[in-house]
């Protein structure tokens, strides 16, 4: 039996910074508060909305530490543990199991983009050395590879990669993955703007970080879809989609930095060379929330 | 009030020929009667799948006329009259609207990529040549141009424009249309593997060769949207996927052409330089279709 | 021994229309006559600067017929006989080896993407009725389908298919083209902005509209890499490189015939949908006409 | 005066490592010798071909000073200091000053895509904490961020920031950088392909790791540009033409090692998860260098 932790809404908690763009740990983990007390279904810390990629491997462990802490089990975890290279990935996940974490998360970051057998070497590598589950992460537009689903059954058929996460934006991968893996796969997505047609299609989760601003709205859909009622999935879909379509635009670190400030809530500040958004953005950002929220 | 008389599945048939590639009226007018007969709920002549542009004006007149004679009212009709230049394009909606059609379907066609004000104004001159509605159809692969939300608003301006088909292949593309434009635009999906996705998105119908081969299954699917059964819906939407695949892949005519000869039904030749499918792409398509009738 | 007959700058005239809409013949000839006096290579009418797709077939002959009258052998003529119908290509094509053309040029046209056999049988059938050369012509952008290198060398087992033509914008493809099908293959650049690199790899002859309105720059380019003079060729190119981006990214029949009028020639008018260039656009072409005409 | 330390070609050295994944500082000299010997004019370690994002801070501090230690002036050196956060850039950059370095090199790496705004803080931090020159560049499809010709010129506006490089693989750009930069600005070609278009087209250099492999070729095609005698440019060009298209397609690292293997040189182990070519790939370039190397 696959061990499969998790569905429904799985959300991404920024990394917040202070003044002088050292990692905020006390406001990370306020963050994480609110989306369990919002009702997400999961917690998944040091992903592209956390910014991991520019993080020391001091900051990785110390984010993966106060997540678990602050979690305590309430709802399960998933921790962002890529790597470029391989000892470096081991390092991470056998870090994330040992403090907690219920499963990992990796998707095939390449600098040099590699091949189908480097790529199932590198997973199998990770996998023998942990025995919580990892769910395997496509996403072309970041990873700078893009896993067919051929390459995404071959990494299924290690034990413990349970679960697939993906964000190439297509709809059609989907319906791949479901017709070549079989009817039980485990796939979650990772587009915004797609979270309607992935839940029809079959989706058992929608990774994102729009729940650090509309945690009710993201529920909302995912109940609707559970109770297979169509008409309020799109009604409450079409509602989020101008705010789905502007976090993605903006990239998400910046835009819920932005609404975090918009809602009163601290969001800390941004790692050079990111940047705040503009004036302009943040008051388009201002009327999107404003019909959302009230 | 918008003249909007399309909903559901509309059928596209193909276009026959004879061995001397000559268009086959009497058995263009027999596929069209299996069109109906199988439940489709409109029929639209002179598309892609009836290869339009392969055709003579006197040939694509033809066909317009067996098209009506033969459908006699029993469902709407919406015929393709796009052409490169737009006195040929007004000279092919008039003769349809004298022949009865209720529709036409204009996609801008361009050679040379028009500009938003000459596609605007090319739709303008051939609206004001007639009355009935026109469907204006956005396919970058094969016009060359994408249209953007943007200029379809401007097209949805002048009276008759009244419906957009949609088969750039991308889902938001709907998602766009419909916050744009609104919950009432009615917009039509001509991309198969969306055919889920743009229901849920709510789609008013779906431009399809499809029922040449599988009218039940397609019809299904509408069905199972209207009664908003989304787990019906997902449950047939797969059972076709792989033949809506395949039959885009393949290129329509040739896929329906061979489709049909599986089923035991004529489908006429092909002009040349279309061929028909391989062996090898036969037996592929005869072991989709098993699975599928019975 | 291969028909190669041409070599430098090949010239392609616009087909200018009087008020009506109606093909300007007369004007023709005189636009035809000025690219020969001002020491263009060849002349090729009825490409895509001559909207081919736009006329129909009488108009077609009319051109082709008013093209050999007005050249009288003073140079060769190279006709566009493309179609996307296998019947129609050979026609044309007989009607230009019969008017007196030196060679034709086909692309393969395709509505529905073409396989490579239907590629391969398309031009086998044109080839076996006339025994002028044929310039196999690759442009994926206007052609929707993108030969490769290993096609093309299929195309040039036909004993008249001798000449290629280049369009797809990466100077990579003529290094392959060289490379795959030897030093002695005749390819010529149809990107405007790559004369300069493409020369450099070995290009028999730049097929270009620019003639129209800077024929001594591109016969000086031409010139400069005969007589292997890199620096000069390097310094003649750039100060016609403005010009040559910008009539290609605004449509070459637009900006030719609006560059005509700039110099004080009759362009005569476009057929519809086609439309001038904006004023603003006309400004920007005088300026950079300004700096190269004196 | 700008200070501008390059032309010709600039060799970039694999990093080697040892059968336990450490970087083999020796082995790094060693390869850098054989580099300057043979007739390079610059080394530029810590670049794509020197694994510079799989390597720890302390790695690449060790790189560097390896290579000033070992070229001792003879040629000047380029040292890659790029990294995801601004402050890690400052670090590398003002290290590889501090340890004799002519010039640093900076790609905006990207993984949340970067604002022009961003990028240009970005180089602007950098360049005012050191005084050594530094290296823009630019290549999409590794950084994820293309700089467009405009941002480039606002980045030559900083003091120190002399050199563009440019590994876009579009020929147009370097035409754009020279129109719209002016004759004189120094940009260098980073894409193996285009090396004869680039020179062609002004570029002031060639930065490649193909000396690793073909020196001699590679200085032939400096030198014969130089001359400004094009047919031998063209020549030499097309002798190593196939070995360039291998060596990228396979990936530097990968490539470069295994033709150093091939030549009887030493070339270390690859760190994972990058493995060495299949024994097939192995043989095909075995037998592109056997017509090169004798």
């Amino acid at each position: 039996m696959k061990n499969v932790p998790f569905k429904g809404v799985i959300a991404y908690p920024i990394t917040p910074f202070d003044e002088n763009e050292k990692v905020d740990i006390p406001l990370f983990k306020k963050l994480t508060e609110r989306l369990i007390l919002s009702g997400s279904h999961g917690i998944a810390p040091l992903g592209s909305t956390g910014v991991m990629p520019y993080l020391s491997d001091e900051e990785k462990e110390a984010v993966t530490e106060a997540t678990i802490e602050q979690t305590k089990g309430r709802v399960p975890t998933l921790v962002g543990v890529s790597n470029l290279t391989t000892d470096k990935t081991v390092h991470h996940a056998k870090f994330a199991e040992k403090a907690g974490a219920d499963a990992v998360m990796i998707i095939p970051m390449s600098y040099w983009k590699l091949t189908d057998d480097e790529i199932v070497a590198h997973y199998d590598t990770v996998a023998s050395q942990i025995s919580i589950p990892i769910m395997a992460y496509n996403n072309p537009a970041t990873s700078g590879v893009d896993m067919s689903p051929a390459l995404l059954k071959r990494l299924l058929e290690i034990p413990n990669v349970t679960m697939i996460k993906e964000s190439s934006g297509d709809i059609q991968r989907m319906h791949y993955l479901r017709k070549e893996l079989g009817e039980d796969v485990a796939f979650y997505n990772g587009s915004n703007p797609l979270a309607l047609a992935a839940f029809t299609a079959g989706a058992r989760g929608w990774c994102t970080a729009a729940p650090n601003l509309i945690p009710e709205l993201n529920v909302d859909l995912y109940k609707a879809v559970e109770e297979g009622n169509m008409e309020k999935a799109r009604e409450v879909f079409y509602r989020q989609f101008d705010l789905l379509k502007f976090i993605v635009s903006k990239g998400l670190p910046r835009a819920v930095k932005a609404g975090l400030n918009i809602l009163g809530e601290e969001g800390g500040n941004l790692r050079n060379p990111l940047k705040p958004l503009s004036p302009g953005e943040t008051e388009e950002l201002k009327n999107i929330i404003k019909t959302l929220v009230n």
